[in-house]
């Protein structure tokens, strides 16, 4: 389908845009009263992202509601590991929960290799239908968790303060941890070559536990993987965000992804500086200014525009996901503020 | 007290050194069974803070048992705002919980400035007790929660996955925010010159909760606090430790201190490429590392010798604090491989 709005697209080859092109992490959330009401017809989160009418509904009423320059699919990075054969549930309030978890070579190797348009038949009927339903308005965007992220909940068994188990097996047995990431990679891969042909025109990578690793377990544990899947998807635009990567932007750079995310902990201007004129950036707004006043969203988002310096290869987002608890109003404030 | 073991004063001064100095953070905790054995005694890990008598004695324990080169106070961030008149409990496996929790500027200006010979005369009879006990063997460093990371828990009322209230509150009412943390650090700065004058020979400041900043609001909201304490306390030497602060060594490295606490997410050759040779480094070992095999254990060890190139200006040290399921057998392992 030809993409009417093409600011983000531009964006990514580093094209002048007419605007700045604008999308918001967990824009589709539950700090939409419309998303709460789709939400609850849907009985639970995991039937909502299973049923496409439902998804392709969430995904695409921010982009209604804020004209957005991009749809996010409506999905989690756990239904990978969900159909490799580790069930989750979500419990409200409490995140995803595993019944089953990695912790031998065995569970490793009894972990079944997905075919896309079956187990997870359900994502790419969405994605067929948020295209049918946007019908060119603004591009879509897929994704997927970086091989280390949803390893890091395979291991776990779910969210953790601490992530000790995960941490311990790196480092107790690693190659148990590389066979298992080699395996979400190679899913992965078949995953969101399947999305792109379903219709996704970028893909990001959502490596949110990218940070708890070092300088050297980081290349080796999580940019490795995501070199892997990177390079498989050319030429489609992929976008890296690993949260609390600042110190590793030049080594994200040499995956030849077109987008990297950057939280708030960097300056962008630095981040520019290490990157160089060529490649795309998206954020970097802290999520918790929407708690501000207009006032505050104002000065802050001015602030960020100011450290970017150049309009080109810039994406505006922010730094991380929209917490249910933000106000919608304070959105429209933040939209109002990038546009100008 | 003359000190005998110079090594860490030393390393602060960026002088010679026979060996490098090795501390752990958390040095003195549960993965001890000596130190279980004092804190079932105790009754309380409240009671055990509070009763120089146990302190001083799991102060010593690792000191003895792996003859590291410093001793570090044993107590807890939180007797600060405690003494304010925040009262805190410790719930067995949930971290501190507080009663009250701050709000609004009355909240503010209700709070105490506790005179460190009364309210917090423990802390203190700890540091002389400690220090007639260990007779100058090594030197004793106390220590104090940076004033955001201490408002963390006052605003938040305990530990926080996404600290939200914390967050909101410094951009809804940074005016709020300010006078809490001038509060705590007008306290902090007078609990920290008792410890020196009570014979603490170098002072740590514990910024756990400043990466939740930005690179913005980490100057403001944190760093401009520490600065204050970092000067106040002049000519005793300080370390500031930020926990994932990687990104902002050089202004760290303004305020003065004599150390600069690393933790495993920055290649110490970049940390002390920015920071220039005259800063003394503390870091950066990944603590998961004690997971691994006492191989790993060394390897990793060496790795991140050689990253520091210079032992000059250097406390090995982790990046963050030991784990409760850490086994002492390992960390006997860590500390034969650093002095190799």
């Amino acid at each position: 389908m030809k993409v009417k709005n093409t600011r983000l697209l531009k964006a990514l080859r580093c094209e002048p845009v007419d605007q700045i092109p604008l999308w918001l992490m967990r824009q589709a959330g539950r700090y939409l009263p419309e998303y709460r009401a789709v939400r609850e017809r849907a009985g639970s989160f995991l039937n909502l992202c299973q049923t496409p009418e439902l998804a392709c509904e969430v995904t695409l009423q921010p982009v209604e509601r804020f004209d957005l320059d991009a749809a996010i699919l409506f999905s989690d990075i756990l239904t990978v590991p969900h159909a490799m054969g580790l069930p989750v549930t979500f419990i409200e309030g409490e995140g995803p929960v595993f019944g089953k978890t990695i912790k031998t070579f065995a569970d490793v190797q009894a972990l079944k290799n997905p075919d896309p348009e079956c187990e997870l038949r359900y994502v790419m009927e969405a994605v067929r239908l948020i295209q049918q339903t946007l019908k060119g308005r603004v591009p879509l965007i897929g994704f997927a968790g970086s091989p280390w992220t949803v390893a890091a909940y395979m291991v776990e068994g779910g969210g953790s303060k601490t992530f000790s188990l995960l941490r311990s097996l790196m480092y107790r047995e690693p190659l148990i941890m590389h066979a298992l990431l080699a395996r979400i990679t190679h899913s992965t891969i078949q995953y969101l070559q399947a999305q792109v042909s379903a219709g996704a025109d970028v893909i990001q990578l959502f490596d949110t536990w990218g940070g708890l690793l070092g300088y050297d377990t980081y290349l080796t544990f999580s940019l490795k993987y995501m070199d892997q899947i990177v390079k498989a998807l050319a030429p489609t635009p992929t976008i890296v965000f690993t949260k609390g990567g600042g110190l590793w932007l030049s080594e994200i750079a040499k995956t030849g992804c077109q987008g990297i995310g950057l939280d708030w902990s960097i300056d962008p201007k630095v981040a520019r500086a290490t990157v160089g004129p060529h490649l795309c950036l998206q954020g970097n707004l802290d999520p918790a200014v929407l708690y501000g006043s207009p006032e505050t969203i104002q000065s802050q988002v001015k602030l960020t525009l100011a450290r970017f310096e150049s309009p080109q290869g810039l994406i505006f987002n922010l730094g991380h996901g929209m917490h249910p608890d933000m106000d919608p109003e304070k959105v429209q404030c933040l939209v109002n503020a990038v546009r100008g």
